[in-house]
């Protein structure tokens, strides 16, 4: 060993006073990963700007956003928990997915300098998925969890041609709010939502944190769980569940949380016209 | 050539999600030099912080700092024009030098989340000069230019032991009032202000923009300039001012715009505790 090998490209760009600022916002924020991968995207484009990570306190979450969209070099957000729902009463427009999701995870500030923002979260499993040659179209899905990644990707799964969808959570107005929302958001698709079961189901989704902890089991009891299933679980870390690891000794097909990561980072880098002219 | 060496040390530290933030605000701000000063000294030092622009709008001025200040992983500001004496403003604490100048250019957030300011320019151009051995000690000084950079070095040079600071500049009013705050700051010393003259003088400080463009002369007549002066130009482009130029041509001793810019650096990074524990 000679010391560590110069990257090809280079990390991160070299702030100078020109430099533009993309802001991912959360309270924490610690946690996030999304400045190495666009940071890493900036620099192999060659643009003069920089992803940093922002922790905006709950509490003033308005007054803060407010004076952090005033920079005049500030030309994206990035908004994770808890910010997502009431981010969407800050931009001058949220494009179609946002909407229907009723929630944005990223806002562009537009040449004019108004501000657009959509929801990447779903969409960008979805994306994740077709690289990997997995299609929704037609597809029957049950999903676990009805929170806001839940939600996101109940209203994606729909969205991309998904044709009955199950949603199950522990609280049962959230389940049963979420069902009206994808309805709602695609009329064609067959929702209802209640207890778990996978019969006459080809898909089974987890957007529910139980696999995260160490200790933790699978998100449902998987009886009835078959082979033919594809069983997809958004978690990131671990990158094998109880559930998938069940899944897989089963002969499941099986997709862990990277997938939606990568869909996520490709879907927002072309919304964030990273490399390409405003 | 083979190729670009590796730097001993990171020129600055990779951003993620727990990075602490300092920004410098201006506007416009692009102009700016010091994310490239203080990044490499965060990286020095080991630090997972990283220095920023920030483009401030000066009509949204309080509104911008009250949710940047918000931000719970911001450590640290830096002010430039117009911003540095609105700024006092909006400090929980103003040290001594800055309440004398009655501006700041650096303000960092205490452990208890409150905020301190203080004004370097001046001090910045003091500590520069030590560095080349050069004391103020006793000095009789002419000072043209009584702006925010002529402020700061005014009431540094008379805090730093000048015996007598005669101050010009075109608007008489200004160098008036910097004649009444420098006497306020510093009883000791002897200060007046109006016309310019060499006589009794040893050293002499221009701390107007004259200079600094193409096709600028010298920011007063030379007429009784002598070899034994001491001849300081703030400016720091072009380095060899016409200033500059006539005074060497002259024998003076000459420091240029370079020593204040490198003093300020060493006693910001003090100010900031960069290296330091909190």
């Amino acid at each position: 060993m000679t010391g560590h090998p110069m990257p090809e490209t280079p990390q991160q760009p070299i702030i100078d006073g020109a430099t533009r600022l993309y802001v991912i916002i959360g309270d924490p924020v610690a946690q996030v990963k999304s400045p190495g991968v666009y940071n890493a995207r900036f620099a192999e484009a060659g643009m003069n700007t920089v992803f940093v990570p922002a922790h905006v306190p709950s509490d003033r979450f308005d007054e803060t956003m407010r004076g952090i969209m005033n920079l005049g070099n500030l030309d994206g957000l990035m908004i994770t928990v808890p910010f997502k729902a009431h981010m969407m009463r800050l931009v001058d427009r949220v494009l179609p997915m946002g909407a229907k999701v009723g929630a944005i995870n990223a806002a562009r500030r537009e040449a004019d300098g108004s501000w657009t923002g959509d929801m990447f979260d779903g969409t960008g499993l979805i994306r994740g998925l077709k690289n990997r040659s997995i299609s929704m179209t037609g597809r029957k899905v049950m999903l676990v969890g009805a929170g806001g990644g839940g939600s996101a990707v109940a209203v994606a799964v729909a969205d991309a041609g998904a044709s009955h969808v199950s949603i199950h959570d522990a609280d049962q107005a959230k389940a049963a709010a979420l069902a009206e929302r994808v309805k709602a958001a695609c009329p064609a698709c067959i929702v209802n939502h209640g207890a778990v079961s996978f019969e006459g189901r080809d898909t089974f989704i987890n957007a529910t944190p139980i696999g995260m902890s160490p200790g933790d089991g699978t998100p449902v009891p998987l009886k009835g769980l078959r082979p033919d299933m594809l069983v997809i679980d958004i978690i990131m870390k671990p990158e094998v569940t109880p559930l998938l690891a069940a899944a897989q000794a089963l002969g499941c097909q099986t997709v862990g949380g990277r997938a939606m990561l990568e869909g996520q980072a490709v879907e927002v880098a072309e919304f964030y016209r990273i490399g390409k002219p405003a």
